[in-house]
């Protein structure tokens, strides 16, 4: 079959109840725009039978791919599974490979596994389950025709389970793959070039002329979580054709803002840091207060981050701040525990301690409380000690506890890339 | 007419595209819920007359209300007032006060009103304008009956602007008093109690009567992120009610699971460790190894987490380990940096040397590479240390990096919520 026109039914009564904002619709729908599969309407319903077993048997009148998210769990609400058997006038049976995927799961989990579980093993006649990585309910698949209906066309539908994690891995391992092959003509690719350093006001004027020009590839600036990003986005008859036109264009752009651009689709700024840092064979040491843990987190989300990074202080008391990165208790004295000289002492303090080529120190009030007129909330100092000295850098960030302190690890990083970037493996020799 | 059932209807082509996050849909869905609506389908569809002609049609068969938001602008692909007249059958006319509304806007702007504006102003026959105090496109409610369609029954649709701040004024100030007036006078409220240390099969079966004799309050049982919650729905004729209600089920849920609610609504697991241990005078240091910060930046996610968190480590390197947290090498050489021992020695050592109450040692195996067949990817060893002695728990878990980073964070947070709910302020005597 070849798929052209799509469907997301949404299945959850936290829902429909506002609780949740529906994210898991928007991800499905960026992917299957990014594939040039259309996208016609996303239903909600709650946790009701009745109710999905309509949207199903209606979005199969319609579409050729149905995808839905949610109710795939064990427990009684969780009805997607016998929703679509009813839609589809199917019995729904034990999938024996759905059952090992399940056992599977509480076997290397060492969880027991009651008779409830397996209501997670059920599949429509004609499916087959999809593994789920990071959950315990399969995904399914069900591609065919039924006698009588939808003019004689066969139809495929995925149920994911509704925790976005888990739903996005298996739509990336199972789902994704399948969508390629099944796919007819022309296909769309996209790619997008990561920057930092740079606001989106600027690195829109640097390629306005670009994005002006552009039909085919299209330029479009993004702006995520303070990071800007130029998605490229290419139509043509085959996926090596879209690639070469987005490599040209990428190539106008990477002429304009190569110092900015720090990665390309996937590779986050944490990713590029510890690429760098690794391939330079340099280290890395952290001392932050006001990001309490999360610099350093963002950095050992990085599969292989072990190679660079030696070890992180979260200097949360002022006697920490001594104990674990040596800032002298004069400093603090004297110029308080958010201040650039606590910076530097933190940033070399902790180099020094673990021996690594590079220290950070991050210091400053995340609040909400804890401002004051001459140091407010969202006040942050940065240093960054290596080979080439101590470099400081101060912002003050608005907006809430959450916002500052994402911000805030988001500019240690930027800062040390971009000195990274520029020793280039010369900055060994000074470590 | 009595409002009871409503749909919501989402109209722009940048929704089905993944561009923006539905979130006009979770607000609407959560109004509509607070004054006892039953919201029983959402849908959304791109500026396509045809398609969304056909929404709004599907929508008044099925419900007594239907609210739509975006298609309200001035240009061509702004649909949403001519599919609703082409859906009721109706002729889409200029309406004298809309156009007024739009001329005000226009003249208190100081901005140029071309005819193109005017589009703004149609409204389909029998309705009437809606003031937009944050835009130019005045919202439309139509209410009626038409001959020969919905059992004779009077409906009544309600058309928003997409952009979020214009929705929600619009619909504060003119929508929830009309709503308010047409109500049969129900309103709904609900309430997350919010569980650890326990599967949601565990959960489940604990009050599985509770939620088959539930009609009014319900009992949904919920997973987010390993997170078990129950949501309680209680449906009544006045907010005391409604929440006397609640009060009742959640009192029977909690005479079998009190010891695994750690918080309600929006008290989160690192929420109620930190007022835990805050109440409780009692303080944490804490040392990982595979979450890499993220278990001290969940808590130190939280305001006023300073009051009880003095510092945490960061034990990548082996040597860290040591120097930062007093692990002995021959710990390390014997017994490996992923065991037991090194987790107790972890716990202790960053607990003597911060002089806190409480000390967490995490070491594991995050992945995607470094396990063994005896130490496999997934492989965590917590300690907690505490006045009481230190207690040791092992579990392994599956699926990527990030998920068993998180799910180790977590873990360490429910140990210690345990220990500190135990304990009570009795433990400050041996801090």
């Amino acid at each position: 079959m070849g798929v052209t026109r799509a469907e997301i039914l949404s299945v959850g009564t936290e829902l429909l109840l506002g609780q949740i904002v529906n994210s898991n619709a928007a991800y499905l729908a960026a992917r299957l725009a990014e594939v040039g599969v259309d996208l016609y309407r996303q239903t909600t319903v709650g946790d009701n039978l009745e109710r999905a077993t309509a949207a199903f048997r209606e979005a199969l009148e319609r579409a050729d791919l149905v995808i839905s998210t949610g109710g795939l769990g064990p427990t009684e609400d969780d009805l997607s599974r016998d929703a679509l058997a009813a839609a589809l006038g199917v019995p729904l049976l034990r999938h024996p490979d759905a059952e090992t995927l399940v056992r599977e799961v509480f076997r290397r989990r060492g969880l027991q596994l009651t008779e409830v579980q397996f209501r997670q093993a059920q599949v429509p006649e004609g499916g087959r389950p999809l593994r789920n990585a990071a959950g315990t309910a399969p995904g399914i698949l069900w591609e065919g025709r039924r006698e009588g209906r939808w003019d004689g066309a066969s139809k495929a539908v995925v149920l994911l389970p509704g925790p976005p994690t888990e739903m996005q891995l298996l739509f990336q391992n199972e789902v994704a793959p399948w969508l390629r092959e099944h796919m007819g003509g022309w296909v769309i690719r996209s790619r997008l070039l990561r920057i930092c350093g740079m606001g989106e006001p600027m690195v829109e004027a640097a390629v306005l002329d670009l994005i002006h020009e552009g039909k085919n590839p299209t330029i479009a600036p993004l702006i995520e979580d303070g990071e800007v990003r130029l998605r490229l986005t290419a139509k043509a008859d085959s996926a090596p054709a879209a690639e070469a036109m987005i490599d040209e264009v990428e190539a106008a752009v990477r002429a304009r803002l190569d110092d900015h651009i720090f990665g390309v689709d996937e590779v986050s700024l944490p990713a590029a840091v510890v690429r760098l840092l690794t391939e330079n064979g340099q280290t890395l040491a952290i001392a932050e207060s006001c990001t309490g843990g999360l610099l350093a987190s963002r950095v050992t989300d990085i599969p292989g981050a072990s190679a660079c990074f030696l070890w992180g202080a979260t200097v949360y008391s002022n006697e920490s701040k001594t104990v674990l990165a040596g800032v002298s208790p004069e400093t603090l004295a004297s110029h308080g525990a958010v201040s650039e000289e606590t910076a530097r002492e933190l940033a070399e303090g902790v180099r020094r301690r673990a021996g690594s080529t590079f220290g950070i120190g991050v210091t400053g009030i995340a609040g909400p409380s804890g401002g004051t007129a001459e140091k407010p909330v969202g006040l942050v100092h940065f240093a960054l000690a290596g080979p080439a000295g101590t470099r400081h850098e101060r912002f003050v960030y608005s907006g809430p506890r959450a916002f500052i302190r994402r911000r805030a690890a988001w500019q240690a990083l930027v800062m040390l890339w971009r000195e990274a970037k520029t020793m280039g493996t010369g900055g060994q020799a000074g470590a």
